[in-house]
């Protein structure tokens, strides 16, 4: 991998999301491995918008390489709430750390912020646009399940709004996996990532129900269908409804089928999944230390290292 | 001591206070000799409510042995806004951690967080139900001070809402120790209080009033009286004033008298006692470093250690 | 040096001032030198005002000494709200910390503070009062660029309400360096300041345009005219704009003219001058993690070490 920033998962070719993901593989194996391998390092941590997991897991992802971070805090406890712009601010923090994480309401914010910083910047999610990180590790997550080739994935859910969804469809065009898409009309793909998808010669169907595609899936990702996307309450319960799964739902799958979910979820996967074989989302969220220390040395190296 | 959660002083037999109290001891006494003992440490701070006190001293405490933390901050900040359980916060930051402490609003919080992770989870807090860590340092205060057998201990002021008391007295009945209560009648201790304080064979008397038992107390543990436990502010005040203590009060009472508080404070001990040689309130909250460095040692022992 | 606490720049002697941005400019000679110098540090960060800046890099600063940092968190996440005084917080802070960074929003605080606490205190700002560091760190740049003897310096904009401005004044009287203070007649030097600069000696003059003055300096200060000085917008709009500054402003400068500010900017700077050579804002700010190492070192050292 060859990057000074990440900011697209569309940056990476085949063969960088393979090196990171097989980096993150060797540190998995053996994370006390790790333990003082970047000593030094004080990663910046600056989140416009909210976040538990990707927050929590660069942080722990820094400190289990040895490093540590500084955190920007809540925009209402810091000098954004003065004016500040954004260029400003990252200038002002690269001058503190030897690499940013940026999550930003803004689509675009994250490119913005790294045509002014010469330290690492990682987008942790810019609005509706990119957060590769999350990619990246839904992706080994995948792969340790079921190789990234030959693969039939099912993608479910809020599909127009996510930018979970845009990455991963958009990342998983560059292996051998033919994509089903089911979700309600309201809320089916954009045009516009279908015509990437298709561009990109992607294997994609699109259904508005799970059932007549389950059996044929090695991979179902389930995404949360936020209520607020919905003009009242009853028509929300009639569709969401459709797309939650239980254990009985996944009984007409296949043995070993693999469920993920980026979490948090709320109703969408029942807590009996919990218990099948099938449910992978909390080690999916685990997975995501690993990725980002396996990210974070890739970027440091090419960097030249830390102050 | 061999348990994995630590969620309720009831859990803790004489011998696992005697244990934690003698490695708290052995910490303090060379907190320096400490400073390495667990380099790779990584433990998760997840507060579901404000705290100053006890998340700074774990924070200290996993730092002063080598570690370090990473803090799901506040809930505004974090997920649970977005409808997630608690359940499955827990189980997306063990993924993160070696150790988690927990602080949550809902009494039976931590043992049901406790059921779902496989790490050391370690109540700090579960509404009006445990503080197991707060008792331990105040029975490692009390034993510095006094030793824990034959001694004469009165508690005054909210006995019936506070879960540090609660907690307290109930340790307390595992030691050779006279429990005297003081209380304005309308916050006595709780009837299912004292029932099981009768069964552990606790020795137990309840009093309106300081002055009758001040002079047999070896610790005297004050705590605050809230004032939104009153219908109005004139009863309020007519009440609180009598359980406020300052030096002259103390005149009264034995040389060797100590006074401890869990802070914070407010009028209930006034700032001339703080000059004089029975204030330990502070070396009270400062013993919270010591006393949980060794209990997440001990814990982490049992664990098999850390990632 | 020989200081417990840091409360005011007025505190330094020339020859401290000089001590510090001497280790200063060591340690930002070899950052990488300092990694290991404190591994036990902790220090306890109390902001009772948003800060970014300020925060961050005595955050970093601690970390780039290879010591840890703990966050008293917002005042609303704190005891602070139960009522709890200063010299309380403080004095529980501090057994859990070998040295604290305070930030309050009322005049004094810090002072009043390091009377209660044992361990050395950093003021990082008392309301309209003191903010050492910041003076300090504006001396280091200022030193780095110029030298700090046979100087003329500009300080421009707000200079009624700033502490930043109030404490870099004081500093430069100690050397030799003729001060211009240029502001709106509403925002002048309070009468009290000018005083104490004139019994220090200091060469002083003040202006209300920057055009006269602008190629006699080495340095212009810039800070931030607020909005909310004024009592109307149209009125603020009148007289900002007359101290607000653009490339071609600085044509009429000397070539080597530094430019700094305190930060966050809003107008005041047009970003046209961030590709200049005289820009050095963000410089400043980064020079706040050396700076703020060496102080932390130096007092460490005159406490005898730390836990």
């Amino acid at each position: 991998m060859r990057h000074d920033h990440l900011i697209s998962a569309a940056q990476l070719s085949r063969s960088d999301v393979e090196a990171v993901l097989d980096r993150a593989g060797e540190i998995a194996d053996d994370l006390a491995a790790y333990r003082d391998s970047r000593p030094g390092l004080v990663l910046g941590l600056c989140f416009f918008e909210p976040s538990t997991r990707t927050k929590m897991s660069f942080d722990a992802a820094a400190k289990r390489l040895g490093g540590s971070t500084i955190d920007m805090g809540s925009v209402e406890s810091s000098s954004v709430t003065k004016g500040e712009s954004l260029a400003d601010t990252v200038r002002v923090i690269e001058g503190y750390a030897d690499a940013l994480v940026l999550r930003h309401p803004s689509e675009g914010a994250a490119k913005l912020a790294s045509d002014f910083v010469d330290v690492p910047l990682i987008n942790a999610g810019d609005g509706a646009g990119q957060h590769p990180s999350q990619t990246l590790l839904d992706l080994y997550t995948i792969r340790e399940e079921n190789g990234l080739d030959d693969l039939t994935v099912g993608i479910m859910g809020d599909l127009k709004y996510g930018r979970t969804v845009h990455s991963l469809a958009a990342a998983l065009a560059n292996f051998e996996v033919s994509q089903h898409f089911i979700s309600p009309e309201s809320l089916r793909l954009p045009r516009s990532v279908r015509f990437d998808l298709h561009e990109a010669g992607a294997q994609v169907r699109e259904h508005t129900e799970l059932e007549p595609v389950l059996s044929e899936l090695d991979v179902l990702y389930v995404t949360r269908i936020q209520r607020e996307r919905f003009p009242d309450e009853s028509e929300y319960r009639a569709v969401a409804g459709e797309y939650q799964i239980d254990a009985d739902t996944l009984a007409a799958g296949r043995d070993d089928l693999t469920v993920m979910h980026p979490l948090p979820r709320v109703d969408e996967i029942a807590p009996d999944v919990d218990e099948t074989d099938h449910a992978r989302y909390f080690q999916q969220a685990h997975n995501g230390v690993p990725v980002r220390m396996a990210l974070l040395e890739m970027l440091l190296e090419n960097h030249g290292g830390i102050s």
